[in-house]
């Protein structure tokens, strides 16, 4: 299985994270984003989007390669079942998703480097300005998150039920492969995170954990 | 069942197909994004993130309430498993996902509403400004959709299979659900979308179906 990725992409870092939960190796390919080898003909020979992350498996009579890091994760916990990143009943499923999908539908996709570089090009923003654009839509997402949290809870709550260690529940979902590199994409750009207790509460809870540790922007071959 | 919704988000849209698909009844409770209802009391004691849509289900002790379209899409496909919204195997689903996800991930959320809002109040960005700005990433993100149906086809004709109807297969799946609204909304801003024949093509066999027509913001109750 060979991933390619970029060591600060926030959903590579997403697919780095559900890999070594279920405990698959991988051959890390890296791609640079910012130099835009995602835009040149060996990567584009690989991949319609020229987007990260891509997953290659081995197949016949060519290889599968799957892009969308939610569709990747989803299909990684359908094919390699142990340990499930999202729970077995309906319901549940629907609330991790409505989390993964907090972050990767509402504040990724407005502030990846693409959307930023459109900013500070075409639209000339000054950094301030482009500070502002990324603080605002940042905060805006967590604080849904964070109040998605409190409702979570809440029903716990209701049902004698112990509060949950991560996201969702005991055990680590795609909620988390989500919010982990949202949270420490932010922190680069020096954000503090006020208001939002239970949403840092999680991650540092995930961060115990080597599975998040090993999958860290740091930790990649091509870490600058 | 209830959705709060309103007749010209694409969110909304997508959930409104998939309901109809699905043969379902349900309750059509406005909610006027445009005039801010989405932030008053009454909505937001219902929904902490102020986002529509939002899926009410009867439920004891209290009702069900689900956000976020994909995640909503989703939870009715396993509940009401007939007519299928994804294929049955990994890989198909995993095609489906990517599929929904680049319009999910890739195109709409940077170019919604409130964005749209952000750019014309705070960064006071010109109507031509704004208008570029939408093309740019609603066309960034169709050519993509348009790569992946190409190669699509592409697989289906090395494995002798006829090409696919809808976006994946013969019967509309979660991507078309996704896809026709962004569609929809595109037209109102006056694209033309030259360069995504296969695409279009897609698009059109959609709205021959009555589960797209009934779902369409111009037959909505609330429709302007």
């Amino acid at each position: 299985m060979k991933l390619y990725n970029y060591f600060r992409s926030g959903t590579s870092f997403r697919v780095r994270i559900a890999l070594n939960l279920k405990g698959l190796d991988y051959d890390y390919v890296a791609v640079h984003l910012a130099k835009g080898e995602q835009h040149g003909p060996t990567y584009r020979a690989l991949s319609p989007d020229g987007l990260v992350p891509l997953l290659e498996l081995e197949g016949e009579p060519q290889p599968l390669r799957l892009s969308q890091s939610m569709a990747i994760i989803e299909y990684l916990d359908e094919v390699f079942p142990e340990p499930p990143l999202l729970p077995r009943d309906p319901l549940g499923r629907a609330r991790v998703r409505a989390l993964a999908q907090t972050i990767a539908c509402e504040i990724h996709p407005i502030n990846n480097l693409r959307v930023l570089k459109y900013l500070a090009g075409p639209l000339a923003l000054s950094e301030a300005q482009r500070a502002e654009w990324y603080n605002h839509w940042v905060m805006e997402g967590l604080r849904i998150y964070e109040r998605r949290l409190q409702q979570l809870a809440e029903e716990r709550a209701r049902q004698d039920l112990p509060p949950s260690v991560y996201s969702y529940g005991d055990t680590p979902t795609l909620a988390d492969c989500c919010l982990v590199p949202q949270i420490v994409n932010g922190r680069r750009f020096g954000l503090e995170y006020d208001g939002i207790p239970l949403t840092l509460a999680v991650y540092e809870r995930c961060m115990q954990l080597e599975a998040f540790q090993r999958a860290h922007p740091s930790r990649c071959p091509d870490a600058e």
